[in-house]
């Protein structure tokens, strides 16, 4: 399991302030902070970017290029700034992503092809909706699929994301179950050993008690690593969430045990 | 999923004094405590018990009987003791356990019958040897369950225990997968919702540092929840631990979700 930090994201102040004044200092120190808490890719997530789109992309690109050599994904729905952003990345990169919304199969999707990308596709229907159980999940994931392979896209690229819920939606947490599930059903349904992704700061959002939402992350991380979770999206700066991911990767796949990996 | 908390055992000198003495206090106290944590049952492990078996074993079952109403798990290979703490018990009670081991099979086996109780059954061999992979623990599991059925005991009394392993065995890692995989495998075996219980302290045996052992206790158990775990034995003073598979719980089977649950 690869751990993919969510911090570089718009909805902090601290970026969405260096993006507007294209000032790298404080990308640079948040995306090495990243790396020192145990990052091993970093998602760049700079909004739908309504203006100067290309230009912002490549500057973060690049930004964060002097920070980290590490994977880099793209995580923004203008396909005019992931054009930008692929052209410019000489880390590796994946795009993040597409759906099935018509919009993105026409756009985003033949980036993949066009830069030779590895790409997430989102388990959500055309209206953007998260289908609630595994019988539906795995509906779009097939099309999801189709379309890539439609698209030119070689099916070893994709990435799917099942979206976890919110636990305080209605029916989060039966959706939630039906994403562990997915997770693990996906190689054989696909044939091939297809990764999957998930974001787990979504389980928590919105109010609840800081503790129980560490705890539920914890507990949550654990089930989706058991299930062949291949990237973690998560805030890398909650320690107790990382340190259970790691020890759920060495307790699931290391050849000879010490302590020294947990 | 259930908590047993396995904190009244003969390495602990308080229960070992309190034992050899036939004084309640400390027994009683050491119960108060786990239940005032979480526990929601209580494993007696006094060992084998080679004085007075007996007298011993009726003595704790008594004795915790004035601290909770909670199940009672007896926990010992001396025969004459379980027949005795079973006549004893008012608490709900269950046998801890038997094991393809031939003298289990004829002296232990056949109190579940005669009480009426639930009985752990070990996923060991014959020799007590642990199984390493998953064909060998349901071939195991097939056969203690036909032990059961030949000796008179409705199959859903049973509970299979698949026998954690210390991660710092040969093959513990590869066991303990297994572990997870039959767990979840084993009601569709069995044909019947089958529950199963694990000894989650097993899994830290041996020297390591504390922090990571509850780390990795963490994980573990939340990963045996996903695999639909009924009963965990745990030390139920490792508050990391029970809060995490609390936790599980909630993700795994909440209808309407509260923080308060978790």
């Amino acid at each position: 399991m690869i751990f993919v930090a969510d911090n570089l994201h718009i909805v902090n102040p601290v970026v969405e302030q260096a993006i507007l004044h294209r000032d790298p200092g404080p990308i640079r120190d948040l995306v090495t902070r990243c790396v020192a808490a145990g990052a091993q890719a970093i998602d760049i997530n700079p909004g739908p970017l309504k203006k100067d789109p290309e230009a912002a992309m490549t500057f973060l690109v690049n930004t964060v290029a002097t920070a980290t050599d590490l994977p880099l994904l793209l995580d923004t729905t203008n396909a005019a700034a992931l054009a930008a952003g692929l052209a410019a990345c000489k880390n590796p990169v994946i795009i993040n992503g597409f759906s099935l919304e018509p919009r993105k199969i026409e756009t985003i999707l033949p980036l993949a092809k066009r830069f030779d990308a590895d790409i997430v596709g989102f388990l959500l229907d055309e209206r953007s909706r998260v289908p609630v159980d595994v019988a539906d999940c795995l509906e779009v994931a097939g099309r999801l699929l189709a379309a890539a392979e439609k698209a030119g896209v070689n099916p070893a690229r994709l990435i799917i994301d099942p979206v976890i819920a919110p636990l305080m939606w209605e029916n989060g947490v039966r959706h939630n179950r039906a994403v562990v599930e997915v997770i693990r059903m996906l190689p054989d349904l696909f044939g091939l050993p297809v990764r999957a992704i998930a974001g787990l700061s979504n389980l928590t959002t919105g109010p609840g008690p800081k503790e129980k939402k560490r705890t539920a992350e914890v507990a949550f991380l654990a089930m989706l690593a058991d299930a062949g979770l291949s990237l973690a999206l998560v805030n890398i700066f909650h320690h107790r969430t990382v340190d259970s991911g790691a020890a759920s990767e060495h307790l699931l796949r290391s050849d000879i045990f010490s302590w020294e990996g947990v």
